[in-house]
């Protein structure tokens, strides 16, 4: 049994989509960022990495190779669940946060919840997403980022 | 077996009082809120929720609702864990930690252990507490916010 | 089973080694502090303590005691593994992040990991550190502090 645990910060711009889980929610602004800049995904698949000890994000998918620009970031989870199985586990539950002034992301939670099913292939009550705002303060308070937080219990094969 | 993860903000404001599981601790700033604005039980009832993927706490308890104003938190937590039961899971232990500038919070940590341990009937050492500062920085660094990290993991009944 | 979580943040100055699990990072800055200032091993230290529920690094390591000014932290991470076996556990694994804008950590995983492995004495391939940016956002994203989270997962001995 293993767990880990994923930090995960985008500047929200104009101009750019807001992606969570690979759901599209209506924004003015979206994550800034050379792939999706999905930033629960990105979160998500930290804290996999930590969790099997491979590096992180970062390692696997430097943002400096422009093979990552506009990469879907689900097609990384994928890669990212396939070094999961190959060291020999498999999710057990996951428990999302996701920081963030406007808008309100819980009207998305089952679109979110599902997309990340069909990716991680566990039961739907063992896959949580849940918002927050930062009532007002630093960068996320003042709505020009977009913070997520990701915790991950892995169970042997 | 699961783990779950809670974060949670609150400004700081003159003429609230600072409530932490329940325990009053005396300072010249509370916690702004509708409910008691208890920032840790928030933290923990959210990684609670998150364990067994029943949704936030503002999900549950939208502050829009007259009905949450100023209630104790302490009755959220105890609903809160009338779910995890009937998902089947008891709390293992639980990890908490504060953040804020001032006071300090050592002096109370026995309390807010004390008060935790009656609503989550487990051992008094799988009951953590923690405090820590912002060095200063950012908003709760400044002394205008508190923000909380709780991390559970739960057995099955 | 227990688990546990630590966060800590330092202040960056100029004048002081940057220091992540012993390891000295070559930097114009490093972290403020009366002890070395190892934000790694503080946060790991605390998710240590967390999850046995003996208190904070505060607690333990008052800053305020000069018997800590410049102390090794890996001397402390030390201690608080003999406390972790006191208490009848011993570490599964860890995952460890890092938040600093400048300079890049990652060159330097493999000797922090090195040195995590010769003070923890568990397998590589349970110890993990994970490095990111804030994006230029906040204390930590303007280069004037550094952020650590650490989470363990504690097996009985
Ligand atoms: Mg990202
Ligand atoms: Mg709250
Ligand atoms: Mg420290």
């Amino acid at each position: 049994m293993r767990i880990g645990m994923g930090y995960d910060i985008h500047r929200l711009v104009e101009h750019r989509p807001l992606i969570l889980a690979g759901v599209t929610i209506p924004s003015e602004r979206g994550e800034d960022a050379h792939s999706d800049g999905d930033v629960l995904l990105h979160a998500l698949i930290d804290a996999l990495l930590g969790a099997i000890a491979q590096g992180d994000i970062g390692t696997h998918y430097p943002p400096s190779d422009p093979k990552w620009k506009n990469v879907s970031s689900r097609k990384l989870l994928r890669e990212t669940l396939e070094r999961v199985t190959a060291a020999g586990f498999k999710p057990g539950n996951i428990d999302c946060t996701v920081i963030l002034e406007k808008p309100k992301l819980g009207p998305f939670r089952e679109s979110i919840r599902a997309s990340l099913q069909e990716d991680l292939q566990i039961p739907l009550d063992c896959i949580s997403f849940k918002a927050k705002t930062k009532e007002k303060q630093d960068a996320t308070g003042k709505d020009l980022a977009i913070e997520a937080l990701a915790t991950v219990l892995l169970l042997p094969l």
